[in-house]
């Protein structure tokens, strides 16, 4: 009864080798250009401990993905403070994964992080397209004077990759700016989903290396309050099931889950979902 | 002013005697067995203390239950740990209660009290159907090895009625292995209530002796985050409602409200919308 | 960088002087006669406070109100206890602001303080009326025998302005004699806000002076937990922004926006919710 | 198993009945004038319930009390708003209580309501005096203009009983002018019980009626935090323990217990020791 | 940087392998029979990775116990409900601890889980001697008829172990029945941890096999919130830390430290001194 | 009675001009370093807000601090991420207000921010000493490769001032190193606040300019659980108290108070033990 051999903390039904993965998860366990609530640092344990109360079994896709080849290399030890380190750090544990051909799973963390993701992926898969789910059009240039700063990501993604490779969904917050400025640069859905199946099948058919990053707080907080930002209006479960789902057709390259503050919910209901939500896309990309 | 007679606290409205009551409410404070977060002790409590916050009216209904023939005997007072005892305790008074010719209305706790329910009902109604709506399955033979277990209940009720008698509905959340069981031992609904309206017809026209039990946690969690184990993708007040008020052409001869746990929904909504489904289904059974 | 003229604590670009303004916000701290569970006195701080968090851009109405003329005036320091004069303080304040030609909106504290701003409001336009979105009738004639109560506040309105001239949306609780009162004296829409769009038009076309109070608790408890008393069932965000966006046509001469209490949703979420309603209101009546 | 006569929800061990008790419990369900944070009126129901943690038998003073002649009369039932009905019943009811030669012990609320069981205590008993634990002064002549509040309420009753009738111990808090005037009016203990036993002694000794009035946040907030104005610097749990001990040599003709706000305190420490320091001073006194 | 060879999840700088340690950690996360408020089974989680925000030295033993011979074997699988399969596997991993020459270091869980670990030890030293720090004597026969109960598990204790062998300080709650019958049966010291020393070092004269059991609540509830039954005037921090200190010179064969419930403390302090606990413990034994 | 002059929001009683004051109070909103729990952040706005709770007048000093010359200057708009412009900026600000002939006291915000504090005063007084009353040694050389950390900053203070020049009390948290380090840099007391009443009158005699820098950690969790990293076994209020009345005697150049994060104690009572504290350092300094 007594383990002898370490005491191992997988998110629920993750337990192959890193050898052995396919897909290999990583915590990003840092929030330090939040400007509003903090405590996306606490999701990556948070979901891993709240995974031990769902099923490896998905009735959504009928699998259970017990068993399945999964690794999970917990957090990475990001230094708080100037985010350029941790961005290195991200930067270079996903690249490593990449190299050896499997595909990253990053738990944030706020979403500054997928920066570091996406410039490991976009040097491999230099055609890289990015899914983007987000309350927040993430667009500014800078945001009080700092470059590096969650409210800045994708602009910073779109520096790399250029105009109309990345696809926004779900947005209903930002500037004026920022809007005027996504209708020339990027195709930025607002307020839903509307249009994600027929992206999902463009990509596919084109065998476009795509990286999916969702920030949790496109959910309504209703059913996710759980975030640093919440933004009143956004989609529910079954949506972005929908979506995720879809992914299954496509080249997914890399993804992350970011933004779920477990501190800000006292219920467990935003952990709760994104425990569920992650079951969901890992079984979608397997 | 000053009340010498004693500090009676009723669910609000439920103010008559044993004796002339046709509804006879217990509260059942027990959850040993629930293996994530406790707390459904908590409600039966919390429920009489916050119904002081609904109206006797319901709008939906059109319907005072302001003396209304409803007795509420308080709570049951059961042991922790080893659930037998308290299993007997709540055969024992549902037992009573009906046969006194009344029906029985238990407020969790958790699930598996449901069973104590049950026996007393099957003993007396040979032909029992159950008319089960929860997220969970409930169907595991064992949960790490005992039999007795939230996790079990209704594979335990199985054992007692047989196959064919029991109808899920909302279901969301189990084992592989329990929904393929369930597809030749009860009728399964998943994710929604879809087919409620023709199953209450029918058993309605067969006169069919009926045990109604509602796991709080079919709800969706935005709407119910107060609850041991939260499943995304739940269904609405609304929906449930529809689902009470077809309870009116049945013969229900026993039901409960399970699962409740006040204690993980600082709002208090979770406790506010139980006592409102609580009025709408002793106005619909009376 | 160090600001030598003093802390200034506005609603997010809220910032115009209060000769320049043409809509002037004020806040009401006060909730002495909620006998459910208090809390809205701390609404208008709270909401000052979390709408740095939200955008002055609306996406809903492409419209920045950054620079609008739109004055906030802090609070009314309004004694608690004995209703009387906080009511006299908030008609004097309201008052003030309709006679120099701007529209008043008050950031409660309970609903009671509505009739403080009605009868200013009433005083300088005799044929007011007034739209009502609540979960709650309101429209007792006493409650435990007060005759100043949140709980009789429309009624206390209807004394002033007579029949017909109160349109009630989205009740859903109440006392059967309420329900039964408001038939020959008072539209009321149960449950939703169906018929909200044809009344906006019939107004618009009478160009009728209109009082606009909004009692938050008209949304669903899923996304508004924060609340005296949440009543389930209620409509969601877009139903009401479609309502919200509906004011445009009208002689808007007053508003509201009622029993926020911060202190019962730890999540947050329900003062995010309140403060995008404001910003939207606001844009909606410039 | 199953009760059949009624739920009744006393303090623990409280179960006489009105006509053999010696003393005589009644809860205040009231907070209306507090200034600062309410929750106060859900002290009465949270220590009853919370009561069922503790025992009977005082190790402190060797008794148990299981049995004593105590019968808890549940809540008044008192209207939110204007003070001055609720100040009524209280007065109504701590007078038939000691008119009936028993002890009234009220469970508060907010402290105002001490005035109207003085105005019954000085009544019946002219020479009344007053020992008075508080952080505060209670000294105000007004708060905002309202001469019955929370913060005026030990000078209502120095309005009624005159100087040198009141003895304040532990305050820490108050404007200067009520420290002034206290001087020359009251007998006023800063900081701490310094005094308490030769004042006790004297009382004792004159076998004066005392009316002993506890405002819980006497208590240091580190053991009390559940109260609305935690104030730093108060006494602990031992050294009110000596104090309600030395009781035992007064005549002791009423008392309360004020000013827990168990919704301050999710941990329940603050409802635990209330509990407990209840326990004590019903054991002292009867 | 990223981990290829899992995820270990241990206490502070408790890194050591099985067969290196001197001192082998197991968390018991079981509190099915907590009558008051649950919670502790999530105690070894939340003491786990809130180490990790203390340090591995302390100033008051003035030894770091990074790379000190210790291995944390994270926690046993308990089901929930009837108690005695968990009891069995806490006997089990207490004694193959024990019969490897290691110490054991529970990490509860409930404290009747003490049972499992004192029958180990008691089978490898049958002149076993208990110390006991707690709030609650622990002392009942049965609780409402269970033999098994946290109420019961010093009882239990003595059944095993006889007169004399059991040294109870820190009392403070109990029945009248439980303090008559320590006084025969057990040293039970009231209210504080007066007379430890003098024990202490007589057990060390005696070189007595001594299994130290901490139920946490014997601390204050001021800097210890986080427990199921709360009591007022309990020890602090500093007093806790000496009698820990005076372990150093005794034969500690088992200990255990029990009843943290971290869901019932927002502010994370109960587990924080946990944590700080338990790292003196660990160096205290070592 | 409606304010048309703007919104101001002071700390109580500091309504000064810019001009008339002798102290300029202003808010550091920023904790991106903070390594465990972040919130301090909030701090400003919270001691701001609840400062409305208490007194202007000190019993403690027999002192009425309303229409002193404090100036409350609001906050600072630190960007978070990269500590360095956050530290520009409040060495910016205390070095206006010193260069102005005031002085600065600054409301953390995380630690870290007292190094601009601290550059601006070394700048205008080269012989600066330093009283740090904190938990934590802070002396670590980087944090995870962060030079600039609130765990680094006291070290970075040495690397300014050197040897001799800061004065540690009541810490009780660090590694063996740093302990080892400040034997032979600095002088530390640890635990407890042991030597203050001698240093304060040494330093007074040698009119030494003095910075005073206040981490709120040094009091015990037990009264102050709203801080990022509690510690037990801190100091009490009465203890500090009499701490910051010696500053009396002294030349203070400037001062802060930091870590408080009023996030981590829904109790309120961090904030409020802070408003306290800060009340009686400012009327000290005056």
């Amino acid at each position: 009864m007594l383990n002898k051999n370490g005491n191992i903390q997988n998110f629920i039904g993750c337990d192959a080798s890193y050898d052995d993965a396919k897909i290999v998860i990583f915590g990003a366990p840092f929030d330090s250009t939040t400007s509003n609530r903090p405590g996306a640092r606490f999701a990556p344990a948070a979901i891993r401990n709240d995974s031990q109360g769902i099923e490896t079994y998905s009735p959504y896709q009928d699998f259970d993905m017990d068993g399945a080849p999964i690794y999970d290399a917990g957090d990475l030890e990001l230094p708080f403070g100037d985010p350029q380190p941790a961005l290195a750090m991200v930067e270079e544990a996903a690249g490593q994964i990449m190299t050896d051909g499997k595909t990253p799973v990053m738990l944030g963390g706020e979403h500054l992080l997928t920066l570091g993701a996406i410039i490991a992926a976009h040097r491999q898969y230099p055609n890289l397209r990015i899914i983007h789910l987000d309350a927040h059009t993430d667009l500014r240039e800078d945001y009080l004077g700092q470059k590096l700063s969650h409210a800045t990501v994708i602009k910073r993604c779109h520096d790399l990759l250029g105009n109309g490779k990345i696809h926004q969904f779900g947005i209903r917050s930002g500037t004026k700016e920022e809007f005027e400025w996504a209708k020339t640069h990027v195709s930025l859905q607002k307020f839903n989903l509307d249009g994600f199946a027929q992206l999902a099948q463009s990509l596919a058919e084109a065998n476009a290396p795509v990286y999916f990053t969702l920030d949790l707080d496109v959910l309504d907080p209703a059913g996710f309050p759980g975030t640093g930002t919440p933004e009143a209006g956004g989609i529910d479960f079954h949506t972005l099931l929908t979506a995720i789902k879809a992914l299954k057709q496509l080249k997914v390259v890399g993804c992350d889950v970011m933004e779920l503050a477990p501190n800000l919910d006292t219920s467990g209901i935003s952990t709760a979902i994104a425990c569920k939500i992650l079951r969901e896309l890992l079984i979608a990309i397997l």
